[in-house]
């Protein structure tokens, strides 16, 4: 690993000018008139694959944008398969006046570079490659078995990647899936992602009278949708933020005391978080703190109500119909189908007699955890200590990232989030930019990491 | 009064005809393209008073369609003045397709007339004009001081109307007014309108985080605006329909026995009602009738919600900020301006402090009521008995008249809603009807009414 580590030091330089090239590319995924640029970007990731060494390079075409594969295999079957995901598709520029310099011409100040891409996701992929490079350079194989798949439509939904996977189970097989494109907990706080929360979507759709009235002729005489619906969302959870759907916590994992005194450790500071979303509470699950709140607690939210009269003034409608959409995040080890079935049940429970509810799933994604005190977390834990010489955290994330989920089910593999970017890079704002010295702690760490790996029990 | 009876009852012929001329203009107030029609209909009205022998006639001019006006002045000062409202616009005839015949050339079908206009407002704009006319023709004199106002924008909301009765309230003044523009309770039911309900028309807008956030990253850990309107739509009313606002029904006339009676005695069919608006359960105030809950307490319906993402599909929005119109229907003595301070007051107590809440009044109106122990509803009683040949009921509405409050302020003079329509007469639809036999009764009923109005004592 020494002569690994001294020639990426000795390559900071060029690392730099070859993220240039790469972030130059405007393979803006969801604009048609970059179609073009975003093949030539795919291709142009295949040739540094095979510049580097890697093997099976091929760019595989899809209804939308190419999936770029590579693999090297050559470690021994004693060795881990690790699949590296990434994406080298770009969020859009607009508006774009409001960028320092051209999106697509990175350029330097202080520590940072600035382009579309550096952070989300060009730099984290660039990082890997280059880990993998000074690898083969120096000891003409890898610790471990790799393969890659950079896809080229991550930020439009990643819309033809199931597609793939699914065609290629066998191609993707794996151990372990290291994703790097997430951030870091802080700038100088290196950090493991290890868990998702999940997600169960549904819609209410209520109806009163067949047919709107005028509410003077009939309020009061007939139950009214939007008030009916009102009734059913705060019967969904309680005003201490508890959800109230009968066995909705029966399968929530509790943190640990490890992972207690690990989001504790954070100091994550209330007060700024509500000076940033100008509140004057915060509101969550009582006993809970904001980041257990957010991580690892599971949640329901309205994420749209509408019916009934919206324009200007003083429409007297006592309308037919109500609806909502309201979506619940779930956490290790929830399901999503079960969720959408309680959720069901409760509602149609609970709905006054005098209206009509229907509900619908319209989207489910499972939760994802990689458990703590896994190997693969082990050795990432390792490398980012070497690396940027403090201890990592742990961290968890509110959100889904559906090709995790993706990759579970289908790969049967756990996750590990390695990401290096930071929360206030800008990923898909103008200026966006990465930190040149978690570029270079990244390929270190991600060296050691593949190195640490192979040293695992299998 | 004899002789007019009996002119009345020979001239039956005449006046369906004088209607169906009545009925040819195409005055859709509503149409631009119908400006001329609208104009020449407010001519031929005056012209047709002139020749019954109305004075002072007159088409006044206003920002929008004209009104009509002319008044009969010398019964005597110890004679009560009567001012008689009415509209000579109508709705548009869309879907024309569905009208069995065209709507502008009246049809007799079985002992109705078919035409846009027949019972809204037309027919019953001519009722009183023939009542007047056989005052006139046989005793060359009307019992009673009579002013009439025919105005051409009453559906398109009377935009002018209130400006107009500002201007000319001395040529107004009046001791009662009688609006003949609703509705029979039923067949072979003549009916007295006594009251109307208020209206109180609030919006609430609730705001949480300053923008919208993914609830991935950020649900479970701060209050969601949707959620925390539907805590406050939940806290307005309770399960049994009652109003929680703090003193909202201070100031609610209870109905007295007469009146619970009166409505009892109705024999409201809850089942056909049930069956009519397609619903399993009626919901309204415990303790009231179908018939009490419309037309004499007040209640309170969300008119429209919405706020987050009301699209297809699933985006997981959590919004910053949510909106609901929310209406109360008042009753006497309650008071609109009241009503919103007691509303606003209320929801900043219950709003969760993990939320911004803004209310803003839209539009208010008071509720109206002329008591039934009136001298002017005893006439109206004797009126139609006689002419019906059986007692007439004493009803509400559960909607409001807005130019019943603007004659109520402006003039300060009771109402007395003579209505001659049914209920099931399409009034807004194809295929709009009046039943002539209630158009001769209508005559009869009104030339009695004038005449009893002059037996009262003052």
């Amino acid at each position: 690993m020494e002569k690994v580590l001294r020639f990426i030091e000795s390559n900071r330089q060029r690392y730099i000018e070859e993220l240039k090239k790469f972030l130059s590319f405007p393979s803006i995924s969801t604009n048609p008139e970059n179609k073009k640029d975003v093949e030539e970007c795919a291709e142009y990731i295949k040739e540094h694959l095979e510049s580097i060494g890697m093997e099976n390079t091929r760019v595989y075409p899809t209804k939308g944008h190419p999936v770029v594969y590579a693999d090297w295999l050559h470690a021994g079957s004693d060795k881990p398969t690790v699949l590296i995901y990434g994406h080298y598709d770009v969020q859009p520029v607009d508006p774009v006046e409001l960028w320092t310099t051209p999106p697509f011409e990175a350029d330097i100040r202080g520590n940072n570079i600035y382009a579309r891409g550096a952070a989300d996701d060009k730099g984290q992929v660039l990082i890997h490659l280059k880990a993998i490079e000074a690898h083969l350079v120096n000891n003409k194989k890898l610790p471990v078995n790799i393969k890659l798949i950079i896809e080229g439509e991550e930020e439009i939904g990643s819309e033809n990647l199931d597609e793939f996977i699914k065609s290629n189970i066998e191609l993707l097989k794996s151990d372990v899936i290291v994703i790097s494109d997430t951030a870091m907990y802080d700038k100088e706080m290196p950090a493991i992602g290890y868990a998702l929360r999940g997600l169960c979507y549904m819609q209410i759709e209520v109806t009163g009278p067949n047919r709107d009235l005028h509410s003077g002729s009939y309020g009061g005489s007939v139950d009214n949708p939007i008030n009916a619906l009102a009734h059913i969302i705060c019967k969904l959870k309680d005003d201490k933020g508890k959800i109230l759907i009968d066995g909705f916590y029966d399968d929530v994992l509790p943190l640990s005391e490890k992972e207690k005194k690990s989001f504790y450790d954070l100091k994550f500071d209330d007060e700024k978080y509500k000076i940033n979303l100008v509140v004057d509470e915060l509101f969550g699950e009582e006993g809970y703190s904001t980041l257990e709140r957010i991580w690892a607690r599971p949640t329901l939210d309205c994420n749209g109500i509408w019916g009934g009269f919206s324009g200007e003034g003083a429409k007297t409608v006592l309308p037919s119909k109500a609806y909502a959409k309201v979506s619940m995040r779930l956490v290790p080890n929830q399901d999503p189908d079960k969720a959408a079935v309680l959720f069901e049940k409760y509602v149609k429970k609970i709905a006054p007699k005098s209206v009509k509810v229907k509900i619908y799933n319209l989207h489910g994604g499972k939760p994802a955890m990689t458990p703590i005190e896994s190997k693969w977390i082990d050795a990432a834990y390792v490398a980012l200590k070497q690396a940027f010489g403090k201890d990592p955290v742990f961290i968890r994330e509110g959100g889904s990232i559906p090709i995790v989920v993706t990759f579970q089910e289908l790969l049967n593999a756990p996750t590990v989030l390695l990401g290096f970017g930071l929360p206030d890079e800008n990923a898909h704002s103008p200026d966006e930019h990465l930190d040149l010295n978690n570029f270079q702690r990244g390929i270190v760490t991600s060296s050691i990491f593949y190195h640490e790996l192979a040293n695992l029990n299998n």
